[in-house]
């Protein structure tokens, strides 16, 4: 995974290269639709590009490569609209790892109404291994979320939010004194970490259920 | 009101005289054990003395001087047992202001189902005017109430929690973030202060209900 | 109420057409100029457009739609001038609720004597169920007004200020601090949360003076 | 699970009592030496008493009654010698919800070279599911060991640490911005969260070993 | 000034001992019971003690050594009863370095019909070249007084005050950022440091006014 | 004096034109060169305008009006050439009350010898009533300056520096914590308020040195 | 060293010609491409002028001027590529204090494997005096070089990183808590402050082998 | 060395005992009296015990063993009279590092002119090849010193000052800005850190100057 800020292009391209010599795969997140293009005039022969634009991700594969799928089951879910991106990142990071992603976006603590159908058809009938919950402002959905589920939670902080706690600092916090058992946190705004490692989670699973790793 | 805490007895002693001169009644918060022997002692004559344990709490009053009833109706909601003697401060101040106070604790964000019915009941059969909801660790009961309550809601953190947002601070962050229209937030551990602004709110209500103010 | 900041144009017509379309009526805060001349565009058949410039908000609402009075009194108080866009927005969404707004601003504690003729005049004359008191810097402003005042106040700390405890941190902490009984408080630039809790409390009296919910 | 801290004896006795009528087991963690004490006297016919002195933890359970293994595998590794009171609660609760759990202590980056065998065990013989990895002071190891380890890994942050970024602060803040992929936290000192999210990790990997929940 | 804090009774005799001979007397602030006892005891033909009990300080004169008048003014203010052993502090030096010292304590902004009176006679009738004026909580007395005064103001923030902003942190961001022009403040609790300060400011007046200095 | 950073041109013209009706004069600062053009062509009759291009700030005065001389003796010192702007605009406020303001810049602690004479200078040559010392970075100078001086020091930190403590912060926070007695802070970049806590200072001295107010 | 940020061009301009004339060089961190433009026209004939890309910095020297060699030896370790602007900073100081100095680059701690080659170059065959290890993000890398050299480190935070503790604030935290004995940090980017202290522990060590300062 | 706070006293011994065992010597910082006794008596056969009051340290050393000289050369400066168990804690490991240590306490910038003949004397006379600073409260001297040396500079921060920035924070905030060339910083209170550091440093040169490592 590339992250794309904080890099120029020259060194992005550089990268991307690399890794796509070496895996047949790039990934790069937060990136500017100028670097978008650039990568798109650059690898035009090389490769096959994917826009992921509510990710702002760009998946680069050698021509005829493709994810494997690992039986992995994601579920994702944001509290709000302004929390889709984050959520997204991570969707997609969980998905280059193999696993099936479901998503259910909106969701937040406001309206608690809205969330218990969608949770229960998570749980129930896609029977997810994980579940990865984005929220910025007052943070309180994964609370509720580890709360009702019994499966892991990972609490994604988004920097959404004003003034005092803001910017997910709150969030964060509320998710890090939660006391619903079964929730772990990564950093505001960590999509690919909060995809990484419940990817990791449901293909240990995964693997199980295959009969490897036992 | 005063706060015991900070003070020695002697400033404590001198200034419950001056209220009880005043007003026919002095409230002290804060109040260590050695604290309420020593009042009992002092205005053994002067005055009849309450003591509330949960509230770490004492009342004096004339004798013969009684709270008038205002009319006035409180809800107070608390997530944990830890959170409940700040709870009882704002329950004790809002009935010293002539308020019926109706208290439902320990039905925290980790067990929703706890928190349906009572809540209904406080809105519906004992139709407060306001609720105030106390809350430590990740302050998020105050959010999912001012959510589904059409009252006002004082949130009231409490300084419960450790580690990174401990003391209060996650709680205070995430009811200041809230997305639920209607609430609004005291400091830490002022059960004081929420008791005495929903005191004013219910009492403002209730007047208008006795046709005063109007 | 659509916070109009971190969302598209697409995004912000889009739940703002789901709001006309539910309830007559959607609210946008924090727009800019070129989302208003879009939203005018967009909605010149389907919606009347008010623009509250000093609020920075937009009105929409279905032809022949209005606001319904509650009978709710509200009054908005503000430290300084630069205090004034959040005060608006507090007060444009209490009216927005039915309330009679009563505005008074630039009345900071630097020059008292300009605070106790109108504070006497909302109290007695206009007779407000509750105060909004706008102020940054210092956020000495709502101390004051609890103190003076027996009605609730609702603090509403703005992100002016500079330097240490600048961007609202000062008068946030202020008001959490405060010995004034009265007084609760919402985020840095919360107008519309401190709008929302005040047109609640004033519409809860006023429903009681209609005789309505006793 | 119960924290004893910040309760009274005699609230933790009521909700003790009430875990083992439910459950027949209760879990007490941060218990003093006099709470261990009476607790035994309390519950000497009623309950089997285990004190585990590392973790400073309670398990009472009715006699007769034990932890039904679950297949899971859980890997703890602590930086120093102070991190391991919290990282054996980790393990104490792990070990509650059926886990097997292998302990490694004392292994942090400023000897490198006494993390690489124990590592390769955990990861190779003992075939762990998930990993916690206790850390105060700089928190530097559950970075170094999730760019090491290809399953998921709880960062457990401990309060141990001086001056700036003292308290597990630093440690926690360094789990958050860690490069390494795979890596989630939970709040300092929170051994019981860690051991949790492990032990859901773990049981959901174990349950599709054993062939349920596919 | 010798704070006695942090340093053990032998330090202070030794401190104490030396500013005696150098300079005939020796100011020592922060004096618990137990030290004041001891330098008795070890000063008892050396030097007259004076015991502040209000400041906790020790004042230690050479037998017929006095403060010579140097006819500098300054008015001290306190908010709360709370603030006034920092006050007695501030006062306390300010005497020392010759200065008449007039105090006027418990005016804070939540009753301020009880500051205008004193207010008024500190300048009109004692004419004091500068105040000090002490607080906690909110710290918005110093904002206001020097709204009023035409003399420069110092803000002594006390650690009165708890939960966010608390320990004085709320009162000492709320003197940086008033808008009264005139006001400059000195660190949390350190009275030493407004006395001396507001001396200086008293004495370069007072010498001018004897005609010195110009 | 106005602040003209955050209000609008139109509020800034509608300001000064009250100030200048009002008072004969309106000074404003942080004024960018846009505002000064404007108020150039605004107030072409109205009044003379000087512009203060290392305070960024405008003086507006009425045609035939002019400062009064106080006879009161200010000496601004400034660590670094960074800290010019804000030292600056703390001599333009303390000229505008009628001081003489001796400036000396660059004289920070990295390099202590070019400090000593000009400062000698200032207390025995110009005889100055109180110094303004300007530092961001460390804050350094203020502690050194007050140790060596016999006169009030007000500290005034500036937003230079950058990393932990960066913007002004460490500087403020080491001027809270000088041991030099006789210092006294403002908030970092508050030249306006060094300059008028000073101009008091010094003009108090100056009208004694009058034999007025005596 | 002059710092370009913050300054005007003609401030640089200025300062650099004066450390020209009284040294013959002047080094100039910070530089925008503008400046740097600037310069060159500027000092076409009076100087010769070494652009620094990476680390965004000139140098400006004296023609037939060089820096004499003082047989100090110098590391500069990176741990990611976005530290390297701030690493190069560092090692331009160093290499202009006569140093020869060592970059290795890209050697986190999510990829252990890649340090320890490198590393032991530098120590065995490089024999460096002393080593600069720049990170962001977690700030690892520091506490694990130092546990492994016996030369003394200097940790470099850089304010890569994002969410809580990011700007650096994390790796420099981390590295203040570190375990490792034998590290020493400066603040954040601060490259120049890392060269320079580095290069005064290796030329204190080169002039020993030099025979000097003995 | 052994960190003796925050471990039992069994911990200790045993650690202690490994140490001994391994290397023929403990170095205990932090220890209490009772432990210290308790250390006593435990070696009283197997090594000899130093007590170092100032430091609150313990050495033990095999029998017969001893500190070989390296030649190494530092200087430890102190602020305050506070400062020195920090100092002392630094002084203490350069010195059983092999270094000779020269200490100069109580020289801070509230009376420069204590520092400038000891400083001399340390840089010309003992050639000290580093220093080590120690202050507290403003943090000042390290960046004075540094200004004036030729030798790096550890900055040592300790945990001396109270209100904002207190416990050490405005110290090591200051030190991070400094701007004198040459200055390195470790964390508040680590005494035993700027020590190791420095004899590093000072053993690097030394062993140059015996024509080691060359």
């Amino acid at each position: 995974m590339i992250l794309a800020e904080r890099k120029t292009a020259e060194q992005c391209l550089a990268i991307a290269r690399a890794f796509l010599d070496a895996t047949g795969r790039a990934v790069l997140s937060r990136v500017s639709l100028e670097l978008k293009d650039r990568l798109e005039r650059e690898f035009v022969r090389a490769a096959v590009l994917q826009w992921n634009a509510a990710a702002r991700a760009v998946v680069l594969r050698r021509p005829g490569s493709r994810v494997e799928a690992s039986g992995g089951r994601v579920g994702v879910l944001s509290a709000g609209t302004s929390d889709v991106p984050v959520a997204e990142e991570a969707a997609l990071l969980a998905r280059e790892m193999g696993c099936v992603v479901h998503t259910v976006y909106d969701v937040g603590v406001a309206g608690l109404h809205r969330l218990f159908g969608p949770l229960t058809h998570l749980l129930e009938e896609a029977r997810v291994d994980v579940l990865i919950v984005a929220a910025g402002m007052d943070g309180a959905l994964p609370s509720v979320v580890a709360g009702l589920a019994d499966v892991p939670v990972v609490g994604l902080p988004t920097s959404v939010g004003y003034g005092l706690g803001g910017s997910g600092v709150a969030a964060l916090y509320s998710m890090l004194q939660s006391c619903s058992p079964g929730l772990c946190v990564t950093n505001i705004d960590n999509g690919i970490g909060a995809g990484a490692v419940a990817g990791l989670i449901a293909n240990r699973a995964a693997a199980a259920r295959r009969g490897a790793n036992s």
